[in-house]
């Protein structure tokens, strides 16, 4: 029987980054990746497939990685694990010892309600090529798609399903306004004009009730009674933790329905820990379960528990959730708490906000228009949350103000962060937009 | 005689930054910029008027800004200050009373010890509309133009000079590499590989001695004994403070020749402030007196003083130092201790490096790598500096660099940031350059 040092179970962002990680902190350790799929898809490349970058084949994290860092592959199903006797058992047959186990067994698609689910054309967005290829060659040939959910993954399909193709696309959202989950109101309104410019259809506050047709799709009936024409279908209403096997072997389940973890991502086995989509993310600023399912979180964590794994070295600090996305040219990012949820989470809130071209002069070329929100506590002026639309920039501003949320900045001190600017790159130093908003939010509290 | 409650001098980057910030902390009070330009020059941009802008009329910072924060412009000379009294005099004989007064004098270039400064096509780089005019046609009917000093002017008005003319260009600087204030060593020599690819020589570890010639300049005669063609000169080796003003009235003068004030920017006379290049900077981790000239660190000193002018609500933590620059679309840019400046002040250094590419997949549009240098301690692990060098999206990674360093974080802190990402804007979370340079570092650390 094979016995490795580190058994990872799962060769996604979290798979992978917990395997460069264990390599890294323990350069002498055997490290090997149990995981089902030939293929692995940079998950947040995937709505890119059907538009920008063409095809499965061309979103790929490569395994050089992997053998970069000497760490072992087998692509097999992991389907049971003896801990006390510390060994996988693989679909295959085979049986793999283990010292430490790590399970990032990641998640998958949220199945609503809805009647008619097992139609033809119907489609859950997953992470196996089989099942993106079948996807694409009926978009390919699609007339009328509908899109079910408005989150990220919901508007990048719409957008990217939309390029190149003579396609009806329609959006049924329920809440008020698309990526309610990770902005205001506000910018929800932005997405959805520039959807609407881009002949993209946004139904808001409408479920669907079922799926009609015979065999295939044919009509999407929502909650309104309203109904509307569809060849295609996808669902993108979310992701749930993948709990199947940490069930089996009796690993503590927490609250979200997602493995329980402590500090160090160590589960209720002392050998075990887990990453990612299938463990429990907590809030930064609350310290309670959050329903946070991001690539980036999970390779945080599995920073941690890559470094972990023989010596208790790094604790989570707990998420902040950081967006970022692009729609049509404009790019919407986020990091921490909206105020909506700010103000549900019992803070008293002021926000400033404020808007600049990210070029000077404004005729440097690539001028875009930039706006940043900040979401404050009114009082400590503690930076509780940020959002950012217009210059692609914004993609690294947003971690700008991650960084000002994790060092427990406040409005004050982020009105004199010492940035740096340049005419091809940013604002100016007199207009830049994060410096600004942080002035204005210190103004309100000064009222 | 006309009384304004706060007078500024100047009307540049610092002086503007002062009078919105003074408008918004003390809404009722009356402010007063006087200035001796008619039009204001982003100072940042005065480079690219000589290509991609293509006039200094394209490089105006609007006095919009000052009518609409209600802060009334007088174009005039201040020559003359009545400490006791209160009052501005003006070169048109002009009184202006005042109950506080900020300086924004700003700076002039250092004027080298070379014979032959004053022949006609030598230019320094001012702020002044008549002479960056004159300079622009003179360098449109260039066709050897030699460049004194190859920091980030010089290097900037290399790249632009360059665009659209038929004209050879020349950087002469005295160090082994160029930008080589900000960046270690390997940065200049890439930002070398790329003025040379451009047709751009670069001629370093040489000064220059004399500007030989008749009225015009006709040949640079460099310290090495090698004369080169030139039908124009730029001087592009720096500024000093201009403490002229400051000096006539008696405030007290620091150790770099510029106005010492502290840490609410208030000069020796308490009811007046300085910020901005006339003020002296300190060194954010040494506290010590820093040669720093930036438009960044201009505006928050301004947001300091501003906030301060009537009642001490914000300190200066010193100056971090950061850069960021774009040769021929590949962006360079730092913030704090180089690796070298870093040893030289005493560190004991660990520096952590991680290339990748700005997209993911890799066939995202846009795509361009981009490699991030960390300088940490060793031991502590605090993040001294970073460098980043490729994509233009280095322009705010660059802040979120100086975000950790004023956070004080240590690099396995960043190793465990809460990154944002996105396959249109930024690397992949597995790969992102600035978490796996901090991890490279800590591993280092580990060693």
């Amino acid at each position: 029987m094979n016995k490795y040092d580190v058994v990872i179970i799962g060769g996604s962002a979290a798979g992978v980054t917990a395997g460069i990680t264990a390599r890294r902190h323990y350069p002498n350790k055997s490290v090997l990746v149990i995981r089902a799929e030939e293929k692995v898809m940079i998950p947040c490349g995937i709505p890119y497939i059907y538009g920008t970058v063409g095809s499965p084949d061309k979103n790929i994290v490569p395994d050089a990685v992997l053998e970069k860092n000497k760490i072992d592959l087998v692509i097999d199903v992991a389907v049971d694990i003896d801990r006390d006797k510390r060994i996988v058992k693989t679909a295959s047959g085979k049986e793999v010892e283990y010292d430490k186990l790590i399970l990032t067994t990641g998640s998958k698609p949220i199945r609503p309600p809805i009647e008619g689910l097992d139609k033809k054309n119907v489609f859950e967005i997953t992470k196996e090529v089989p099942n993106l290829s079948a996807l694409l060659e009926t978009v390919n040939s699609s007339k009328d798609l509908v899109i079910i959910g408005g989150g990220f993954i919901g508007v990048e399909f719409a957008d990217e399903c939309k390029k190149g193709r003579n396609i009806n696309v329609t959006i049924v959202e329920m809440q008020p306004t698309c990526l309610s989950g990770a902005f205001d109101e506000y910018a929800g309104v932005a997405v959805e004009k520039i959807l609407k410019e881009r002949d993209i259809n946004v139904i808001t506050k409408d479920s669907v009730k079922a799926l009609l047709g015979d065999e295939k799709v044919q009509t999407v009936k929502l909650g309104s009674g309203k109904e509307i024409k569809a060849d295609t279908v996808i669902l993108a209403i979310g992701a749930k933790a993948n709990i199947d096997l940490a069930q089996k072997i009796g690993l503590e389940i927490g609250s979200t329905n997602s493995i329980q973890v402590d500090k160090h991502m160590l589960t209720s086995d002392k050998n075990i820990f887990a990453c990612g989509d299938c463990a429990e993310t907590l809030y930064f600023f609350s310290g309670k379960p959050a329903p946070l399912k991001l690539a980036s979180i999970a390779t945080m964590h599995a920073r941690i528990a890559g470094a972990n794994l023989f010596g208790l070295r790094r604790e989570n600090q707990g998420s902040i959730g950081v967006y970022s996305t692009v729609v049509n040219e404009t790019c919407f990012a986020a990091a921490g708490l909206t105020h909506a949820a700010a103000e549900k989470a019992g803070y008293e809130v002021v926000v400033g906000e404020a808007t600049a071209p990210n070029r000077h002069p404004g005729g440097m070329p690539g001028m875009q228009e930039m706006t940043v929100h900040l979401i404050c506590e009114k009082g400590t002026g503690k930076i509780l949350g940020g959002q950012v639309y217009g210059a692609k920039s914004g993609g690294e501003l947003i971690n700008v103000i991650s960084a000002c949320i994790s060092g427990n900045m406040t409005a004050e001190q982020v009105a004199v962060f010492q940035l740096g600017t340049h005419p091809a790159l940013t604002a100016s130093p007199i207009a830049y937009q994060l410096v600004n908003a942080a002035e204005m939010a210190a103004g309100k509290m000064r009222q």
